[in-house]
């Protein structure tokens, strides 16, 4: 039975490609699995979207019987469907979920943060300092590798990636070794499906609109 | 052959029973697994900390041939070897695996950096009114249930308790519900013996300081 990737039914310009429906696209994409996509109204997060998903975001996954929300566990258990995205020898798997975590909640958990005070204008803001300081250390771990986790691209690269890819982050990072690791990344097939999906999903959201 | 729970040798008064090596013993005694648990220096996190951990914190795991860093990843490293950690259905498994990422990346990203930005004094900092909103979102869920996954005690009650039972967050949510869940979580012989072995690891510390 195919997959089913919740996300919302249109969002304004500003996030369109950035949606965290996409790292599900691109991890369905990378394995070969079968998926649609279907909308939720961004406009009013009712009690059918609450609960799949109590913190009212996108997206969450729906696999035969079972719901799954927080993009950081749908792509765990899409990783162990499928080699691809994750080693199947127990250091590849160690590796792969330690980076998947580290993405979360060592990198995400400080420039999520920082670029949301950020959004009053002042980039220099309370966060500043330890996300620049955290930026400095992922940038140490890249600066002696291709990939983060058994030499070889898993889904730790797609969510690190993802998570490092925001233009305000990349901005902050300053970084040839973090910029040429997200276009390593992203030049891939799947992610460039993903990404145009994406857009085109909210296009035609925009057309159904003004029809 | 037993595990191995890395943390500091040491540290200040303050962060004593919140370090998160607590998480580790935890699950540990939970699952009935043999472990040991070893220091590496507070003071001056040296290369060899680094290779283990880039970001210079702790806890790293090593198992047998493996070394695995972040809290989180650990957490679920060890709940693949114990059905009491996480149950061995489909359905329970997603439940848990959901739930241990919130507790990262929903209600951790959170606490954590406004935690952070509090420190100088502001409860009120630019982080305080989202924090709010995700305590809130998380109440809602604990009103409705006794244990977040499975009907039944996982590493994600685990993990969400010790993320909410941050005094300055239980301050924050002042919320009978949450105090509820946190008491209900942490009244388990593993987590009293767990506390209290972390205490006297720094206590024994402090002893060969001085002596």
């Amino acid at each position: 039975m195919a997959m089913t990737v919740w996300t919302y039914d249109w969002v304004p310009e500003g996030p369109r490609g950035f949606v965290r429906d996409l790292r599900l696209r691109w991890a369905l994409e990378e394995a070969g699995l079968d998926y649609e996509v279907r909308g939720t109204p961004f406009g009013e997060r009712g009690p059918g979207h609450l609960e799949c998903q109590p913190f009212g975001q996108v997206p969450f996954l729906t696999d035969g019987d079972l719901t799954i929300f927080e993009s950081g566990a749908c792509l765990l258990h899409l990783a162990r469907k499928s080699e691809r995205l994750m080693p199947r020898d127990p250091a590849g798997e160690a590796e792969t979920l330690q980076w998947v975590i580290a993405a979360l909640n060592s990198i995400e958990m400080v420039t999520v943060p920082w670029w949301f005070l950020s959004l009053s204008g002042d980039k220099e803001n309370g966060l500043a300092g330890w996300t620049k300081k955290r930026l400095g250390q992922i940038e140490a771990v890249l600066r002696g590798r291709e990939w983060l986790a058994a030499s070889r691209f898993t889904v730790a690269d797609l969510l690190m990636a993802d998570v490092l890819r925001v233009p305000d982050v990349r901005g902050l990072a300053a970084s040839p070794v973090i910029e040429g690791y997200i276009e390593r990344v992203c030049d891939r097939e799947a992610f460039r499906k993903a990404f145009a999906d994406q857009i085109e999903h909210f296009r035609a959201a925009d057309r159904n609109r003004s029809s």
